[in-house]
């Protein structure tokens, strides 16, 4: 169990993991043209999270990350990214962790690790929203999707940091289009400004986003043309 | 005495500070049409290092990182960013640590806390050369500025840690001019045209470089002309 808190009494000293380190993800999924964001609650509490975790102690910090992820979503060999640390030394409000401790029949000292300062290495990831399957655990009710106009109160900086990933997201989307892997084999280039549109949160003009896309070299028009219609057929595209 | 490591006996158990994270800066300095990096060389050694320092207890991050800065360069009000995190569990090879506490007169047990493993939190800042005033402390020797060309082998993974920074500066570059405030005042097109040379590393053909440029819509063309001399006067320019 490495979620955040541990339950595991032989380890509530926090002997295994690096101390006053932990790492947040926000895990964005594309569906229905809706950018969505992958939240835990935890169990008998209202208080919801982004799915994070702690680094063991002779742990790489991205292998920690993975493993993270990898037990939220289910999926492997995901492309995540760090974008931002976040080290206010007031993030750390201990009462949210002490309420879920309490409910989890654990009774902190305030000296328990859980309860100090953390500075949180954030990690963002764009995934296909239909090859996740979000997976509580043993102190988790739920695990699910949220989109970004629903998201509900968060824990501590939670929502800062989802913000700040977005904002790195649509910084850097020219350069993250192949790293995410976010599209299918072949697309047209409307599918591309809708995924721009959705991310960026507001619309382009077609002739301007085409030449700008078609200027960064990273897409191969295919030579055989879709002739699923009567109208005249879009092109379609693949990454270089 | 913030440096990396403490000579303060009183605080030789690190009590201060929190523990397993640094913060290690890269700072780029514009000079002669040259990049360079400002490095600390150790006392009684030939162990060089980039600036770094650690967090107090109850410091914000990005506190810290200013006054890590800021007490190496004597600048104030300095520009910094976090550009990544370095955590690999490998790292940290204590062995250098130790060979500059043994010269400080400093013999570490096994579990002292400068001699386990640490994440470093990078940041880095282009700073104007001419303002900067290198300041060593009691336990460095040197604090110099060294050409990209003519790093000396560094401690752990600074070399590494300055390589990234690097590329992060060239990805961002057009997003970093305004924020570093590297210009003078006004400029011309070539100066600007050098300083993106120098920090690419490539020549670049001008009538590309200035229509980019322009298109960024960060810069103002001042009115009056230059008219220092018979030639063509060329046009100054201000960030917007």
């Amino acid at each position: 169990m490495e979620g955040r808190p541990t339950q595991n009494e032989s380890d509530a000293a926090g002997s295994n993991y690096m101390h006053g380190l932990a790492i947040d993800a926000v895990i964005f999924g594309f569906h229905d043209n809706q950018l969505k964001v992958l939240l835990m609650q935890y169990k008998k509490s209202d208080i919801f999270a982004l799915p994070g975790g702690f680094i063991h102690k002779e742990e790489n910090l991205d292998d920690a990350a993975h493993r993270v992820v990898s037990e939220r979503t289910g999926l492997k060999d995901i492309y995540l990214e760090q974008f931002y640390v976040f080290g206010d030394a007031t993030r750390s409000d201990p009462s949210p962790m002490r309420t879920i401790m309490l409910a989890n029949g654990i009774a902190p000292g305030n000296h328990h690790w859980l309860l100090q300062r953390f500075i949180s290495v954030g990690y963002y990831a764009l995934v296909d929203f239909t090859k996740v399957t979000p997976m509580p655990d043993r102190i988790f009710d739920g695990c699910n999707w949220y989109a970004l106009a629903d998201i509900p109160p968060l824990m501590q900086d939670h929502a800062q940091i989802i913000k700040k990933a977005l904002a790195s997201l649509r910084a850097n989307l020219d350069n993250k289009l192949v790293a995410f892997n976010l599209m299918p084999e072949e697309f047209t280039m409307n599918d591309l400004q809708i995924l721009y549109e959705t991310i960026l949160d507001k619309k382009l003009l077609r002739p301007a986003f085409q030449r700008k896309i078609l200027s960064l070299g990273i897409l191969e028009r295919i030579a055989k043309k879709w002739t699923g219609g009567a109208h005249k057929a879009p092109y379609l595209y693949r990454f270089k």
